[in-house]
């Protein structure tokens, strides 16, 4: 009989909605929760832009473009070109079918609805059976400093095109976060298969879930075994800053860095086979296997590698 | 010498706005200022919509469907699509190009900008030189009791398609609501070469207008000729629900009857040939020629008759 229970995947966007696309598709129905990263929302001509939620939401449900990995498959850009001849805001494209979410998100906030609850009502009108948990409903925004000072993060990252140099990362409002309770609960729940760290961005992805006041500790205590998938390979991000800023961060850009930046949540580390010979610098059990996933075949495969190492995991003693 | 001075046009949406064409094309840049009713404008999904002003924005920039005369031409609606497929309210459809505006003006709407300096900057960035003013930058909005109650209009008109009969109509915010100064101006200066009420519904297009406190007089003592152009062709409208409200609510639907219910504000009524007959009935001076308005060129050549019109009135002694 296969292996029964929660598995908590943490994610950030594009790179870790691949492996819970993956392992949504291979667990049974239900099974998964994903924690998704809140720390790049933001409001923007007025309207709350969710942007990793969105992508977990668009991947999960087939609706994500398949090119660019982050907003819907044959989106249409009406709305921006309007805009433009009305002198609006175009540094941050917003597509005609992802206003949808933005503009519903934004009224039922408006209204007093927490985003996990809307979130939820977008799982189930779009017949997800995936949970998809914002990692708190608090208010959380990742800041970064560069050379030009504090900047919000997705003026850096959309507005400067990730190009300054990360100095120093912040939080703002974690302090006062209170993590989603179906997180903690699930965490601490009898039924917990195991915790997978999805290939996201350590520092800015996964970062703003653990900076949540718990989670952190949740995911220390929790019987399960915590695996994290490293988001290089062979030094390098398959898409997007994090290489870079693990450098310029003093980090390292190396899995075995992303490793030791985990430190002792983890009981297990899955790398790629570019990246073996870092195995033995990694003081948890490893995984060496294949990480890109450029096929569904290969989001499918490396969900079922990692679900076998966390089982292995699981099964001996500590 | 042609004759100059600023034309003030009180208009509603797609009939209004053919004339409000008309008139801009046929008169020197800037001569034409257009009163917009603000009654229908509400909230939909948290985003401020002003129907009656978009459809003279879009028909004045030559941005406007040329078959249904409100919204844009190429419109696009994935957002709809994308809206439904979420579970949202899709009773009222609003196309991805006309989200712009409607997310441009609740985001400035929200920061404190006025609704009318949100206009002009529309009008700005679209190359329009006629004015278009809301009559007032305060809360206004119509409402008509129906056998199911008091509705909305949009609710009532949309929702319902403007269906239940009509008792009653009653402009919510009316009596608070300050005209907008540049209005008030224009009809106290001494370059005011006329006032033409375009042939849009006198109870919902025109009634909100005339409705805000100061503006009926402002018309009535007004210098300039004051003529309105009958929105009804042989006792029925080209479109919408004119006819069928003026006989519920018992004024009638006859061109008579609309000269009369602006009464005293009048002195010269435009109405179709069809109406011929009745001008008889009308206390003032009328012009009897064809106000339907198909083409372009229908627009311009009524725009020519009715400025003939007023410039005559204007010359006569009272």
């Amino acid at each position: 009989m296969a292996p029964r229970g929660t598995v908590v995947a943490l994610s950030g966007g594009i790179g870790g909605a691949k492996l819970a696309l993956g392992l949504a598709r291979r667990l049974p129905p239900g099974d998964l929760a994903v924690v998704a990263n809140v720390g790049d929302d933001f409001e923007h001509l007025g309207l709350h832009v969710s942007p990793d939620i969105d992508t977990l939401i668009y991947t999960l449900a087939g609706l994500a473009d398949p090119q660019q990995g982050w907003g819907r498959a044959g989106e249409t850009w009406t709305f921006m070109a309007a805009l433009e001849a009305l002198g609006g805001d175009t540094w941050f494209r917003l597509g005609d079918g992802d206003l949808a979410m933005h503009v519903m998100r934004t009224h039922r906030l408006a209204a007093g609805t927490p985003l996990s609850e809307i979130t939820a009502a977008a799982c189930t009108a779009l017949g997800i059976a995936t949970r998809v948990w914002p990692a708190t409903d608090d208010r959380l925004r990742t800041r970064v400093r560069t050379d030009d000072g504090w900047l919000d993060f997705q003026d850096w990252f959309v507005g400067r095109r990730a190009q300054p140099a990360v100095r120093e990362i912040a939080f703002s409002g974690a302090a006062a976060a209170r993590p989603l309770p179906a997180v903690v609960a699930a965490l601490a729940a009898p039924d917990l298969r195991a915790v997978v760290i999805c290939p996201s961005n350590p520092l800015i992805s996964i970062g703003p879930i653990l900076a949540v006041p718990g989670l952190r500790d949740a995911l220390a205590s929790c019987a399960a075994p915590v695996v994290a998938v490293s988001p290089l390979i062979g030094g390098r991000a398959v898409k997007g800053p994090t290489a870079a800023m693990l450098a310029d961060l003093g980090i390292g850009a190396t899995a075995a860095a992303v490793a030791a930046h985990y430190g002792d949540l983890l009981d297990g580390f899955v790398l790629d086979e570019a990246d073996a010979a870092a195995a033995a610098d990694v003081g948890v059990p490893t995984l060496v296997t294949r990480t890109m996933m450029l096929s569904l075949a290969d989001r499918e495969r490396l969900a079922d590698d990692v679900l076998a190492f966390v089982d292995r995991i699981g099964a001996t003693p500590a």
